[in-house]
């Protein structure tokens, strides 16, 4: 078998065998295929696209080239959950304690932020002494014992995607529904739940920015995992302004106790308990009603925040915080942003509100940039409400003033304001499973 | 400016500025720009196409990332002749002195064959001390003197062709007409002459197998040419048949000279006068009509056999070899080839027939190989033929006999037999000039 020979192929518009796809997974990942073909052959599949065949191959491959995780050693069933990336997304916080409150077991790693979009790892950092790394063997004991762990991703799951997405990234192929379906799914196969829950964000802060181009990811992504033996789902939700009111590690985190006890943002809650309905539905908890109410029930009866508390803990971080979120370090220096103008907020550039949180410090610009864990901003009003000139929009956290000035700036940029009530999209917009779309 | 976004602007099939190709061959060239771009580039390139203008300005980008010749000091008007390559394609030795005894300046650079194509080069370098490299102030004069000069190509002419052919060749890249033309005119253009006419082989002995692909592939060299200020057209000529009945270097001047002096085989003859008088005509020399009576006339009173003579010469080589084809240096070894059944010779595999001569020793498999300059055939029938069984259809010369047999089993698998006249394509199956394509 040549590259040479699968290049022409793929450029062609012909469909490759699974043993030409492991040939080019196996062959990059060694370095016997050198960039330049890779590079090539990336952009064919561009311009080209790949079968639901090929995509499911191609995804295996890149999961089974490095460490594949053995879940068989935790009882019951594991189901996984996956965002595609947002802002102000604090939702693993709360649905995995939620689901694990409920019966399922979450054995989940978890990525960082870059650019507008946060990282569950980054939250869990905010949480003094919290630790994000553990060893097999004690990852396996944690989700036996408590029902949850959530830690980062180990260095060598899924190496081939690591070296395709840096590649991508500077050949202009990030953008290809097969190519990105892989990505993800490659390392949710590798990480070795039963089920794997998608969380496909689509609006203006989400790297899809339409429902159409959401779908077909949340499509991609359903019939990879089908094919490859996980019972997959996905929800299409919003993010056409960023989710819940807080954006920033340590204010997420506060937030994400809040919801757990009862008194979050109405549309972070209701994000949440769609997600945990959703990963009981998979682990064969019943229809989806009863599945919402059980979600319910673990929000009213805390016991959903005793999971949390359960994992800080046994993670060992200081469960004070989570108690009393004022023994946050607070930012430095903090402002209010009152409105220009009266008027609705008839739109917010989500991914450019993410930014703002990233000039105050709360993100990275590069992965070499270090977190401001108590950096970020409050929301106070969002799409579709109805403010005065001068009334507060946001409290902003950082540093010092000079990132204050930018974070401000920046937010106002985002913000649209107008005479007409907005209309708004519902915040699930679709549910995609092996039985097909449905769109609300 | 940024090698990314002119990646991402061909990927969705944009129109590239001028500025944005200078910026991708200068940067390709000085090694700025990796070659994992440059071959996601090509392939963007090869799946989305490129028009005219970008294809012009492309050309004119790789033309002059080297040395550019400067012709100014020969007087008179200097063409160029190009062909694509063929099989028994020794039209430069005859056209190249029969323009110039029509007062034409031929100041040209030729190539080394490879694979189952010939080249100039080695063909003349089968005459005996024959120089094929000159200074440029040796080149200039000889083409003032004599009017016309061959020699090698230089090592820095359009270097940014070299480096991205190389990695066309490894990336599935290379079969793009807008690549492939601009990689033949980038150096046509830096050689500096004034106008130029291209032989674009077609048929199965042709890098282009389809009359249409040939077609289109002597269009946009013609647009190039005719973009950059030169005149330029082409003829587009058979190569479902070796041209002539000699291939092989040493047995190719002697049928070259054999065709100056009039007692050539009639294809070769006629396709060496189309060129010809197409030179002619881009010089300015009349109709077609003259032309050609013009090029006839340089056969008939010996004025084209004087100029190559002199050529040979001028270059050092020994010119008792073009007055006696016999004092070549003979091959070792020597065997006919019968023709196994009887019927018409019904085609030609004209590839299979150019590699069984680099079998016998007349080519090159790589760059490295050796050439044996006695080496090659003389084929006695060719398409249209009828032979008896056991009648000679060629004579093989080798350097010892296990050549001779790989030879004429190439050769035997690549004539088909029957019993039923075939058509004959014509010689010159199209022109294509800035006044458009016209087909015979």
């Amino acid at each position: 078998m040549r590259m040479y020979d699968i290049l022409a192929k793929k450029r062609d518009g012909g469909t490759l065998a699974a043993e030409e796809i492991a040939f080019v997974i196996a062959g990059y990942t060694s370095g016997e295929i050198p960039d330049y073909q890779m590079a090539a052959f990336l952009m064919a599949v561009f311009l080209r696209g790949m079968d639901k065949a090929e995509t499911a191959v191609l995804t295996d491959c890149m999961a089974r080239s490095g460490d594949v995780v053995d879940l068989s050693a935790i009882a019951g069933v594991k189901v996984d959950k996956h965002s595609t990336g947002g802002v102000g997304d604090k939702t693993t916080l709360v649905v995995a304690p939620l689901a694990a409150a409920c019966g399922v077991k979450v054995a989940k790693m978890s990525g960082r932020g870059l650019g507008h979009t946060g990282g569950t790892v980054d939250k869990m950092e905010a949480i003094p002494h919290m630790r994000t790394t553990l060893s097999g063997e004690e990852f396996i004991r944690q989700v036996n014992e408590i029902g949850l762990a959530v830690i980062g991703q180990s260095g060598n799951l899924a190496p081939a995607d690591k070296k395709m997405y840096a590649l991508r990234d500077v050949t202009a192929t990030v953008n290809s529904i097969p190519l990105i379906a892989s990505s993800i799914m490659s390392k949710k196969l590798a990480a070795g739940s039963d089920a794997i829950l998608l969380d496909v964000k689509t609006g203006s802060g989400a790297f899809m920015k339409t429902l159409e181009d959401s779908i077909a990811l949340a499509a991609a992504m359903v019939d990879i995992g089908e094919a490859n033996g996980r019972r997959t789902a996905a929800l299409i939700t919003s993010m056409d302004a960023p989710l819940g009111h807080a954006i920033g590690n340590s204010l997420e985190v506060a937030e994400a106790v809040a919801t757990l006890q009862g008194r979050g943002p109405a549309d972070l809650t209701e994000v949440c308990l769609e997600l945990c309905a959703g990963m009981l539905a998979l682990a064969g908890q019943g229809t989806h009603d009863d599945c919402r109410a059980k979600a319910e029930g673990a929000i009213a009866d805390g016991s959903g925040f005793a999971r949390l508390r359960q994992m800080v803990a046994a993670q060992g971080g200081d469960a004070s915080v989570i108690d009393d979120a004022s023994r946050f370090a607070p930012a430095v220096a903090r402002a209010e942003v009152a409105a220009p103008v009266a008027g609705y907020i008839t739109g917010m550039d989500t991914e450019g509100i993410g930014t703002a949180a990233m000039l105050l410090g709360a993100g990275r610009a590069t992965k070499e940039d270090e977190i401001d864990y108590a950096a970020g901003m409050v929301l106070h009003a969002k799409t579709g409400a109805y403010v005065q000139a001068g009334a507060p929009l946001a409290t902003l956290y950082a540093a010092d003033e000079k990132r204050l000035g930018a974070g401000r700036e920046k937010l106002l940029q985002s913000i649209s304001f107008g005479e007409k009530v907005p209309a708004l999209a519902p915040l699930v917009l679709a549910r995609v499973d092996k039985d097909g779309v449905r769109q609300y």
